[in-house]
């Protein structure tokens, strides 16, 4: 199967927020914040690369068992993020439990994907069984996500963490060292260019 | 979480048999009986390591849908390799879709776990999306294996291409460059320092 130039869709992990704000002398919480306008400059980068789809790991069910000064942190980021992508060219969808608490109600209208642009999924208090769980009851609960070609981790570990394990069979998955408020446009062009030199066979 | 000292369960992917064939002149199925002796390797050295379990990724269904020489060929490996476990100390399960014509009749005896000492799981015309289809109808198809710590890849691609989704959520992933049958010891040792140095959180 031919390599395509571009990936049609690709996945961010966008991890070490906590890590750079002790870094930096400040509390764990502090570091969500910093990670908002790394995303918008990355959306804005995808934009003009034309990049059809990205999907972004936002928090976790796991994630809400953490102390409520960084629950609250990441939540009040996540919506944020969302709110700033909805002013944007952007077909914005939300996946995650809406039926916990844990989920901000304000996100509530883009469970029903709005807007028209690149696709941009947000996951919110997603997680990975809460996602399966939906095969016995009729399909995958992220069935509006397609498969993904590309997923970029920031923060230095070589793993999923439960991101869409579906989509990510065949994904091709580049680290990068940088914590995600350290993110600069070079990081994700040095990504695309690692990806271009992979070899996509799909089992075949 | 406490970072174990060696992972509880490791998955390993094979990769590169076929490579290996070509850049030594031979044919494309030539590669996969060279595969057979690294994996006795291998599973020595978790024996004495005493890793509790291990899943190997033998072929899936997709990968069936190669030439004929070369289906032929990676099928008699990996009922070689099986019948090679079994004659070790080891509680051998083969996972994999058994209704089809593709599956090795001679594995048929070790769908039910068979022998004692380390699990070792085999996935043998395993696909991801027959293990996740068993989910409309009770469980998991691969419900007999644990969750892995640790996957190691050699022939230096860095995806899963399906193995074990569920599994693999938190797993990390270590790519080897070498092809599978350059495997040597030290490749694996590497691994397993690599391993000690993860932080592992469990998105905690």
């Amino acid at each position: 199967m031919a390599k395509p130039v571009l990936p049609s869709h690709i996945g961010f992990i966008p991890d070490g927020n906590r890590r750079w704000a002790q870094a930096h002398g400040l509390s764990k919480e502090s570091g969500y914040d910093r990670g908002i306008q790394p995303g918008l400059d990355l959306f804005e980068q995808c934009q003009d690369l034309r990049v059809p789809e990205i999907s972004i790991f936002c928090f976790t069910q796991d994630n809400t068992k953490r102390p409520s000064a960084q629950t609250k942190a990441f939540k009040s980021a996540t919506v944020e993020f969302a709110l700033q992508l909805s002013r944007r060219e952007a077909a914005l969808l939300v996946v995650g439990d809406s039926g916990s608490k844990q989920f901000p109600a304000e996100l509530a209208p883009f469970l029903v994907r709005q807007g028209t642009g690149m696709k941009v999924n947000l996951l919110v208090n997603y997680g990975w069984n809460w996602d399966l769980d939906g095969m016995s009851n009729g399909g995958l609960r992220s069935h509006a996500i397609s498969r993904m070609d590309l997923i970029v981790r920031w923060g230095g570990s070589s793993r999923l963490s439960g991101f869409l394990p579906v989509q990510s069979v065949y994904a091709d998955l580049h680290i990068r060292p940088e914590l995600w408020p350290e993110f600069q446009p070079s990081q994700f062009e040095q990504a695309l260019a690692w990806f271009r030199k992979q070899d996509r066979t799909l089992g075949g």
